[in-house]
């Protein structure tokens, strides 16, 4: 399981004081980043170093409560890993209080190329590795 | 139906040229706003003309096609009302292909409250007909 | 003159109800961005067709009137362009008041290298004739 | 001086792997939200606790070096505090060498008004004592 931790920033915040939901899937994206930077599989190396690519095949999130500035939210997330494709799972809890949850569902395509391939073997020990459920 | 329009903008692309997708978000949620203005309830009069708000429990989003910069996207967004939430489900054609879909599924909750409430039988009529599948 | 209508939209707003300068300032961008498509010159097109790019050098903005959701700002783009570089000037106005004025200095360089070169004489055409104060 | 260390994410890249400068100028103004809460005064209490705002007057940046996924990069705050305003003077680097650098010109006005007042002294001291140049 990794973990990344966020502060809701002012400039999260619409008028109602509440986070803006696009800010939150902008957080899940870039928890994703942290997450191949840490396992080793930067996102922006993926294409040079491995010929690959793991674009969005789907995105789902479920919001249940609302996050205010200065929240320190905790998000975890975890990897199913399929054969051509990976899910991450995420969960972002306040104060021990789950704010969202959800996944998001992603495919390994070649550089240049549009049917998924199967996920390289290292990439696939790291990603289980490092989003041990 | 309600129909938005969005070209895609060298901002709203990554190192492979392809559009990211929270930006895709950033897009649908665009056009939730210019709907809801649209039908005569923008976003920002619901909380004080009418003493409501329309969170969002819940977004799903597949994509099915990269956009690229320049790329003319037709977004539709059709309604499903429900008694006290309604489904905002999308469309997103390039060129007559379909780039992604999906659907937010928002609730109707009263200004500092947070449990759901009937929707207005006004702005359910509005989105009935402005979103009229 | 280039003229670019952007209507605030909830999501630029903060708790004040005020737009985040930092949503201006990609409005600027987006200005930018699609002056250049309607020159002919679209920024996805200057490396693959021309082999340059325009990179900022630097940003002014001032801001003396906030700007609320749905306010509908009018924002004009002139140029000032010299031999190796471009200033893009704006002023976002609203209902006729001045909201916020500033500048770009963008520079020309070639793909690839960092030291400016002489902007196209076709590009220097399109901007003056586009951009004419 | 306040320092603050942001690592450029794959989603701040434009299609030449640079950092895209609107996500620079969010980082500079997420610098300045996290100087806040750091001194004791976040941005989201200032209007209740503190009946004021902190709007930004100016921004001024200039880019000299670019950015790419994953340069870490050292952001420097220095403030200079006036009477009714405050300016905030940022300098970002990586690997020792200047990326950008400039100021935000913020100006205290109380809520519900727009002409400007006095720093409150506390928070004042907080700003210089903080931000000591």
């Amino acid at each position: 399981m990794f973990e990344h931790e966020w502060t809701v920033r002012f400039s999260d915040t619409d008028p109602f004081g509440i986070a803006f939901y696009p800010d939150i899937v902008n957080t899940v994206h870039e928890t994703a980043d942290v997450f191949m930077q840490d396992i080793g599989f930067p996102l922006w190396e993926l294409s040079q170093d491995h010929g690959i690519g793991l674009p969005i095949a789907e995105i789902d999130l479920s919001f249940s409560q609302p996050l205010r500035a200065g929240d320190v939210v905790r998000i975890t997330l975890t990897t199913e890993v399929g054969r051509q494709s990976v899910r991450f799972d995420y969960v972002g809890e306040c104060d021990g209080v789950k704010a969202f949850s959800g996944f998001e569902q992603r495919v390994c395509v070649p550089v240049g190329g549009d049917s998924a391939i199967e996920l390289p073997e290292d990439l696939r020990t790291a990603m289980e590795r490092g989003g041990d459920g």
